[in-house]
């Protein structure tokens, strides 16, 4: 069995890297902060008796040894970068319930016939570069780790600079490590496991996602002159398309969800109307043919507003991810362990994206949930109960040891 | 007669200085592109024979003696800052049709009774730090320069500390000098004149002006897990309210301007719920009791918008101007001076704030308004003609003059 206070106790030593003062974590992938948390983690692995490897496009494998190194490890992990205005727990506990799980294993003296790996992804947040799941996907074979280091970050860096700048760029080429499995823990950032007094959520599948970079073009004019019926606004043609797209998504069902998370107005001075804007659309759904009929939904909508509004429109598709399904057998195996711990259970749908989706199409993954208080995440407040994360923590050491005996 | 196509040509040496890829100009008050446009005016004044002041808060009065110097100046000018996408001629004009009526004096050699004073007001467009029309308002008594000072720009400096960097932090108390008149010629930054073919515009008022800023509060959450009935997306909120703004102008009447120019969404980040939008309204009208109902309805129509979305909301009054009547004997000169030329002319309403205001509360003030292309302004479009802009000079040499030669 883990220990919940140590795995306490680490969380918060985590969160105080980066903390802010409502309690959550500002650690940005690549941030001077990310570098001292990824220095934590690397420390406490050591520790651990973990050997470390990072990649090029710097996910660190931390490796407990088994009994036959050659063959593949069974792995688990999560991203310890945030949001500007996270909390202490989306990632950070997917990492270190796989270190907990390492510590509980060495506790116990035991040795598994497979090595185990704990990982953590690069920049599954994106808050600071484009795109999310950058490591994941790497490791996946989505991208090069040339691709990922020119990328510019929102500081103007370059992602390969930020990685040499905080002792991350390493040598190993994303991909090319044999793992047998990859299990990530993650409080659920939604309300179900709460509401309906389950411990654990056996993740059946992460739905659909597509995002869009859109820009409006009207022209800038004199806010106190130009007669309103000659403007060309860019900000209310936005705010038009805002308005439709949140009612699009209300008379659709209730798995859709729909978010413009960023705006930019140009010229943006308080005086002049407008003349450019550009905004960001997360679009989700379960059910892949929905996602698609909601995206044309969404284009038509926007280009009648643009229309009527004499703008001009560009709707960019930036990042497409098709829903993806767990491997049935990994499902099996944390239901077991949740029923050999007496937790109570269900099956769950995972609304956000994880590193899990990249690593599905490689090798058997699942991902175990656990609640969180009133599904609040990428906020400060967000917060998960001490019991309820040693608990998830029992049921991926069960489940990775079931995986980690059989050669 | 003034010289057009030296008017011409200074216009288009001083649209040099910070001047745009697209034909516009970017010299922000009190940035190094300002004080380089505002040495050229000095270095040209000085050329004119004129002798130069600075009062505390950056303003410049260049003086052309009279035949009696005690005697209050007959003065003009505007301004030569400008949005960041702004034009060669808003502002610009009105102080080097100032310029230029100086130097058509010196042409014909006449010497006025009173001096001539051509004034660079500072900061107009209000594009750098707030309040606008810093300059002409503190010359007016509303604000002091100390309190003009500590005024912290979009970069983090202080007014004070960039006065004395660009070498415009002078000696003279605003609102000391003491002026007989104030005349500003400015292009129209509206379709009227051009529509009807009249070549001047005698300003008969200024619309009157309230300016807010609104901040909207709601929850961060996680774009991909939170369902949007338990959002409280600020965001989505900010865009029906601009969309009720946009009603709200258009059910009101054709005079109305309501423009949402800013806005800055917190925390920016793709896949985040917004917890927090700050935009801005610019609300006009030349009616002071409509400007009220509308200010009434606004209020009541945000209030609202946020209640039903669960959102908390402030509105913030950061300025006020009420509509301003402009001096009958000035307008009647101005008209002359057209008619005396064989210009077209109408009375016209300003729509846009102009220093000008800000003088009408102390001494006999009138504004001349010239057509500008499409009406375009507060963009790099914006364009006047030559014969234009020469003819709305040779008005304000003609109604200056009978002026200044009346002790």
């Amino acid at each position: 069995m883990v220990d919940r206070d140590r795995l306490w106790d680490s969380l918060m030593a985590m969160g105080d890297i980066g903390g802010l003062p409502g309690g959550g974590c500002c650690r940005l992938a690549l941030s001077a902060a990310d570098g001292a948390g990824r220095d934590l983690f690397v420390a406490w692995a050591r520790q651990a008796g973990c050997s470390i490897a990072v990649d090029q496009v710097g996910n660190i494998y931390a490796r407990r040894p088994g009994r036959v190194n050659e063959a593949a490890s069974v792995s688990t992990g999560s991203h310890l970068d945030t949001q500007p205005h996270g909390g202490k727990f989306d990632g950070i506990y997917g990492v270190l319930a796989g270190l907990e799980v390492v510590r509980a294993l060495n506790d116990a003296k035991i040795v598994t016939e497979r090595p185990i790996d704990v990982i953590v992804w690069t920049n599954e947040e994106a808050a600071r570069f484009l795109p999310p799941l950058t490591g994941s996907s790497t490791f996946a074979g989505v991208h090069s780790a040339e691709f990922v280091h020119a990328i510019e970050t929102v500081d103007g860096t370059r992602v390969g600079d930020d990685l040499r700048a905080i002792g991350y760029l390493g040598d190993e080429v994303p991909g090319t490590r044999a793992l047998d499995s990859f299990f990530e823990a993650h409080i659920e950032q939604g309300p179900i496991l709460e509401a309906e007094s389950k411990t654990i959520g056996v993740v059946t599948q992460v739905q659909g996602l597509r995002f869009f970079a859109v820009s409006v073009l009207g022209e800038d004019g004199h806010g106190g002159t130009l007669p309103m019926t000659v403007r060309r606004d860019a900000m209310t043609g936005a705010a038009r398309m805002i308005v439709a797209l949140d009612e699009l998504a209300r008379a659709t069902d209730d798995a859709v969800r729909i978010t413009v998370g960023s705006l930019h107005v140009h010229p943006n001075s308080g005086s002049t109307v407008p003349g450019a804007v550009d905004f960001t659309i997360d679009l989700r759904h379960p059910d892949a043919a929905t996602l698609e009929q909601l995206e044309q939904k969404a284009r038509t909508l926007l280009t009648d507003i643009a229309a009527s509004a004499r703008l001009s429109i560009e709707m960019g598709l930036k990042m497409i991810k098709q829903p993806v399904l767990f491997d049935a057998d990994i499902q099996a195996s944390i239901a077991r362990g949740a029923e050999a711990l007496g937790l109570p259970s269900r099956a769950i749908l995972s609304g956000a994206g994880h590193d899990a989706m990249n690593i599905a199409g490689l090798v058997p993954t699942g991902m175990i949930f656990i609640p969180c208080a009133g599904g609040v995440s990428h906020n400060e407040k967000e917060s998960a109960d001490p019991a309820d994360l040693a608990a998830g923590a029992n049921v991926l050491l069960h489940a990775m040891l079931e995986r980690a005996n059989r050669l």
